[in-house]
This record gives structure tokens, C-alpha cells and sequence, in this order.
């Protein structure tokens, strides 16, 4: 039996207009949960919107269907680990870069020492890389595109490079990949590779910084 | 249609002795297959006998069933990608340190640069990583730990750290982290991240080699 937020008087009528906006973040909010859950194939609107207590109609009025319910549901999960405007505004401001990448890099340390918990937000893009459905389209164009952009930038002023080196790309993959690694695989298999990973935000924030920014300098050296 | 390899002349008699170890390993081959398209749950023994052209009772006979069938795969799959005999090999050759880490790190470029044609071994492992079954156990304790030390090993040694130090098993993640990323994610969605990515074996072996010294050089010094 699924867990359903069942309302006292069974029901309810269709919502309100002033609930339009309410309803909307309900249903990304349990439509998130259930495509973590379940995969995209096998939620149902239905579900979602019963848990959501929304009227049947809710998901074609809010998002025109599943399928842009789910697109929105990826973007929604991108944007709550980084959101767009803090990097757009960190890359704006002017501080040193290197102290730009410290910043951006104890945001996501953030995330990766709330994971314990974790909420739908990693489960649902972790299945979405794997599974690579059509609907990713959006999250890639809207959220992953526009942030690895800036993230190249960065890069590419802290080792004086044109962005377009392709070392500005590999280093990219040097600096996401760890956190990719934690975000994604469970604390008991990473108990099992790294024994004595200490994920204290701070303590994991100097170390990653650390190795970055030597890791960075070498391969500026050897490609410039 | 499922795509099977008919025998000529319909039912194959039940497989010979001197046949078994042949039959054992077309089962894994036909379950790593079907293991990636469909998942564990979907996968049946039957649809893995027919494409094996094995006997319905072989998969019960060479691994128990069906569990035990996807835990050898699992482990099969991890064993292609780096096989412990290899690093256990390196790990015991009196070269130095850093040169053992340039021929495990040209090992797994290797196998990045093959995903373009990517078989069912990275398939079935993240999907996997993901889904996190019990049936991980085998696979973790046979092919990822032991090879997880013997990487620990060697970044402590190069690191001059204790291999029980925090910091060694951090690296280690700095270290396999962007080749999980490489392994895990499509070739488009890495052209949206990093559209220079030059995944030349050479240049990238070099590049990940001179940016994990670096790192582990610079966190080396902050942590003796």
C-alpha cells in the first residue's frame, strides 16, 4: 500500500485559482519523490497527483503531461544542489578566482554532507543519467550547459588558459568527478573503497581546494 | 522480438559434460547482456537460457540461480574493466610508486576511451551503483575492496602517509572520481559539460597523471 497524504473528508475539490502556485510546487515535490522511487516508466500521474492531493488534471494544466513534469522535476533537482543565479553572481563578482572556486566547491560539499538524508533531488538525476531518456534535453540546455560554462571560465582564468583548451575541459572533469563519485555511490560502498573518508564539510573542503588548484597549476604548466 | 541464436535443427539436447565451462560462459555473457538492457528485476532466467542456447535447468546448475547468475556477472563485469591479478601484479613490481599510477591510470584510460563502443560490463555496474541490491555484497567484497587497497597502498606510498590517513582515502576518490564520471556518462552529455574533452589515451593519461601527482603532492604537505 502507498503512502498517501489522504485529506479528513475524502475528495477535495479541484484548487482554487490562488492555490495554482501551491499546487504546482506540491506536485514537483511528490512527483519527485515517486519518479525517484519508481523510475520514469512506471509513476503514474495518477499516484502523483493523489499524493500531491491534486485534481487528476493538475499535471496537464501545471506541465502539459508526464513528460513535462519529469523535465521539470530534473531542472528543479539541478537547481536546489547549485542554483544558476548563485553562480551567475559569483562569477560576476570580483573576488580572486581561486577564492570563486573555494566558494563553489564548499557549496556542493554542502550537498554531498547532507546526502545521509538524502532527498529526491540525486536519486532522480542519478537514475537519469544512467537511463539518458529524451527528457533530459532541458536539464542539460537549462541547468548543466549554462553552469559547466561558467564553471570552464573559472577554471580557464585560475590556469590562465583560453577556455577552449582542452585542458580547461579535462580539469572540468578533475574537479566534478569526486563529487559526482559521492553523490552518487551510498556511504557503505564508499566505507568499503575509502575506509577513512572524513566528509567534515570543512576538513573536505580544504583537501578538495587543495588538490585542485595544484592539481590545476601542474596542468597549466605542462600545457602552456 | 528478442534477437536469439537459433541453433539449426530447433532443441539443443541438454549440454554435454566437456561443454560446461563453455555453457558457463555464454550464460554470463547472454546475462550481462540482458542484466544491462533490462535491469535485474525485468532479467529472466529463461530469456538468458534461450539467448545462451543453454538448457532452462543450466543457470541453476553453474550459479544457483538467478541471483547467484547476476552476482557472477557483476563481478565478471568489474573484473574486465581492471582485473585484480593485474593490480596485484603492478603492486608487487619494485618500480616506483608514481610510475604504478601512471600504468593503472593508462589502464582505465583505456577503457574510457573504448565506451564509445561501450559492452554490457559499465551498463550493468551503474546501473548497479544505483540500485544498490543485495546481490553488491559478492562484487564489493571480491573485486572492489582488494583492489581499493591495493590502490590505498599505493597512494599512501607516494603520498608518504600512512595508509590509514584520512587524507589517503579522500585521494583515492580525487583519483577515481572523474573516471567514474568518463565511465558513467554518455558522450553527449560530456560534450554539453566539457566540449574541448580530447579523450586521446595518450594526452589523457598524461593529464590525469600530472594533475594526481600535483593534488597529492599539495595535500601530501598539508597533512605531515
Amino acid at each position: 500500500m502507498k503512502k498517501l497524504n489522504h485529506r479528513k473528508g475524502g475528495k477535495r475539490p479541484p484548487p482554487a485559482r490562488q492555490d495554482g502556485l501551491a499546487t504546482k510546487r506540491q506536485l514537483l515535490e511528490s512527483a519527485g519523490e515517486i519518479f525517484a522511487e519508481q523510475g520514469y516508466a512506471r509513476a503514474t500521474s495518477k499516484e502523483i497527483c493523489e499524493r500531491a492531493n491534486a485534481n487528476i488534471a493538475a499535471v496537464n494544466y501545471h506541465f502539459g503531461g508526464k513528460d513535462g513534469l519529469y523535465a521539470a522535476v530534473l531542472e528543479e533537482a539541478h537547481s536546489r544542489l547549485v542554483s544558476l543565479e548563485s553562480m551567475q553572481a559569483a562569477a560576476q563578482s570580483r573576488i580572486d578566482p581561486r577564492m570563486k572556486l573555494r566558494m563553489f566547491i564548499g557549496r556542493i560539499v554542502a550537498e554531498v554532507a547532507k546526502t545521509e538524508s538524502a532527498g529526491w533531488e540525486l536519486r532522480v538525476l542519478s537514475r537519469e543519467i544512467l537511463s539518458r531518456s529524451p527528457l533530459m534535453a532541458g536539464l542539460i540546455q537549462n541547468q548543466i550547459a549554462p553552469k559547466a560554462k561558467l564553471l570552464r571560465s573559472l577554471i580557464a582564468e585560475i590556469m590562465q588558459l583560453p577556455v577552449e583548451d582542452p585542458a580547461v575541459s579535462r580539469s572540468l572533469i578533475n574537479i566534478m568527478g569526486p563529487f559526482l563519485m559521492l553523490l552518487i555511490t551510498d556511504r557503505a560502498l564508499q566505507k568499503q573503497v575509502a575506509p577513512k573518508l572524513d566528509l567534515d564539510p570543512q576538513t573536505l573542503t580544504d583537501h578538495m581546494v587543495t588538490y585542485a588548484l595544484a592539481g590545476l597549476e601542474a596542468v597549466a604548466k605542462a600545457n602552456r
